[in-house]
């Protein structure tokens, strides 16, 4: 046996660059440069998303806070307030912080904000001047933020969110929110800004039947509650939030804010995080539906993620093992391959417009470094170093695997690396 | 309707940390200091597990290099060396050069190098004196090596890796297996170190049947293979390597390379990953299959990770809504509540020998940020804010979910914050 190699390794070389997920210069091309696996973005679709969804917005007179926590990438945080965002919602105090410290002024916590730490982050980010939300759905949760408020010299705002029986979190009843609002009322430190709540928990609650109804008439309790809270003089600011939706049924909540004109007295918000890029699953799949419902908005959102991986072993006939796996790619559907490119010399400049057929081709298997794909008869173009594209299914758990995301032009060009802060 | 907020933020505001899993400073306690969700490595079963494993390897006279892939955490990959570990397997080039970059001399990529970026990670790794091998299974993939480390001047230790009909990557027989290695002597940039594979894939193309005499026979193969391919004088190596074992089987590797007593001539390498947290799912379950294959082993691997979150809402009766998603916790399996906790205030100092019930708790559902328990009837004592220690699956899926895990002593207390490199 031979003994185990103990030099200790040099300076220089323990110096070396650590980042593990390949750093590409920008103006290198996913096709012959770029250490894949990596995630990009096409500039195109982004762009369109972000404009598509703040237009969306506007015109049922809402702002528009999305979500962080799907993407957690500045870059896209800073694209979204230049688009006209009214803030960014997220889901962790830590969260807040990232996107606080990353030049977010307006932040939205759409949770209970439970947790000594978390509050004294939350207390930090007031006091470094954040514009700052969270929501409340318990009467030990809101003493228990009065407290650590009151102690710190702070005035947390707070919305109180409405559930459904059988749902997530939110009080289930309008009678259970006016009682929480007597008791925030009562704390000193903290102060009552309007109501939230979330819409998808109730399609859970249907239990198969059409939610759309379910969701109408949550998003009318959802105002309802809002008004009288107001009426009863019970909201401590001056236009209270009104704040629901997530990335499947956003519609049906900009139409009830827009409907009961809920912008002439509060501050309606939309909360949609995936819109941002969009998915080949799940929301591409909500989104037939909202543009079923509402025909009027014609062109829909586009997917802007994709995974670039190689083929990595044709180890039998009708067999492709490519270099992708859990580690890369959201698998609450198995990813579907998209287009195939032929890997290229490093001065042949990447030649995004030959692509290679995919047709045919069933990702079987995803396990964590590797995707079993089953090939059609006669597959016998497909070679090792094939770089594919994967669309993925619920965007957020594709953008938590990676620290960076790569921002592509239509030739596949990297123009900008976009750092993720999970 | 209010005007987007647009003023700039304070630069200061702007330097505050932005990562956002907390970084709270060691010596602080899971209990009352550290923002909530968060990862944890219990230090006495991490220490028993390192020295077993290193232990286990040597009685059967074999070196470990552990699977990197799991971690991806340099700190635990320098106390796998400390144990007496011969290397560090990677499961991709990035991984390679972030072990590399944090004082890994010796690499094992367990994987088919694929594409020239990632070979030029690769070319600048051993250009920097690392010891580094790869797999090889096919011609194509050969001969690009072949062509890439030829011009950059450098020689690459490549092993044959050995599959299944119906497996992941490998040649299919042992016919290829030479041929290939044929191959690889007629390249003069590739050195034929050994022979690699992967008793796992097995299992799954055994279908259901008891997989050990498969396993065995597919050991038996890989060790006949290399003894061959050293016959011939095809091996350019002086002690090749012969490898395998993932997390599940290694017992079954380790006695076939030792019954062939491949370490009078071999460099038998086992590398199994998960074994340094073990879990409280697939593992432990193998885990037991192990014990009861081998009962002088005595005592196993003991589960060293948990995630610790917070209850966040007491919604209704029997719910419970806990601050831990599929953002913080691997979910190949649900995860499972371990033990509850009361938060404790900022001078209370952590006295975690004062546990709760989870007795009937079920975690029914995972969304990205929330966990639904099932609580069983009587459940009065359940607070918000409640501190819930959760087991789960499959450690490599949680590690990738962090930033940074914890290493804590059995007061809950941090004695060292890890970083991962993903």
């Amino acid at each position: 046996m031979r003994e185990p190699m103990t030099e200790p390794m040099s300076e220089p070389a323990k110096r070396k660059a650590i980042s593990n997920k390949g750093t590409p210069e920008t103006g290198r091309s996913l096709l012959n440069g770029v250490s894949l696996p990596a995630a990009a973005i096409f500039e195109a679709p982004l762009s369109h998303n972000l404009a598509w969804m703040q237009r969306f917005a506007e015109a049922h007179g809402a702002h528009l806070a999305p979500h962080g926590k799907t993407t957690m990438t500045p870059a896209l945080f800073r694209r979204q307030l230049e688009a006209g965002a009214w803030g960014i919602t997220l889901a962790t105090a830590p969260q807040c912080r990232a996107a606080f410290a990353s030049g977010v002024p307006r932040l939205l916590l759409a949770n209970q904000l439970v947790g000594e730490a978390n509050m004294a982050i939350v207390a930090g980010l007031i006091e470094a001047g954040a514009e700052f939300y969270c929501v409340v759905d318990g009467e030990a949760n809101a003493r228990a933020l009065g407290r650590f408020f009151a102690a710190r010299g702070l005035t947390l705002n707070v919305l109180i969110e409405l559930g459904v029986p059988g749902g997530r979190t939110g009080c289930r009843s309008p009678e259970r929110v006016f009682e929480l609002a007597r008791l925030v009322d009562a704390e000193p430190a903290l102060q009552l800004a309007g109501m939230e709540g979330y819409e998808g928990v109730v399609t859970d609650a249907s239990q198969g039947a059409d939610p759309v109804p379910a969701i109408r008439d949550y998003a009318a309790r959802l105002v309802e509650c809002a008004q009288r809270l107001d009426r009863d003089g019970l909201i401590g600011v001056g236009e209270p939030l009104v704040t629901a939706s997530g990335s499947a049924w956003y519609d049906l909540i900009a139409e009830a804010f827009d409907a009961a004109e809920l912008r002439e007295r509060f501050t309606p918000v939309l909360r949609p995080g995936c819109y941002v890029v969009h998915d080949h699953g799940l929301y591409r799949q909500a989104q037939r539906g909202v543009l079923a419902r509402r025909p009027d908005l014609h062109e829909g959102l586009k997917p802007a993620l994709e995974v670039f991986a190689q083929v990595q072993s044709l180890p039998e006939p009708g067999l492709a093992i490519v270099a992708l796996g859990k580690r890369d790619i959201g698998f609450d559907q198995l990813p579907e391959p998209l287009r195939r490119y032929r890997e290229q010399g490093p001065r042949e400049g990447g030649r995004a417009d030959e692509t290679l057929s995919v047709a045919g081709w069933r990702l079987t298997r995803l396990m964590d470094q590797h995707a079993f794909i089953e090939l059609p008869a006669g597959s016998d173009d497909v070679a090792v170093g094939d770089i594919v594209a994967f669309g993925a299914s619920h965007p957020c758990l594709t953008f938590d695997k990676w620290r960076q995301v790569l921002l592509v032009d239509d030739a596949l060009s990297v123009r900008e690396m976009m750092e993720t802060r999970f």
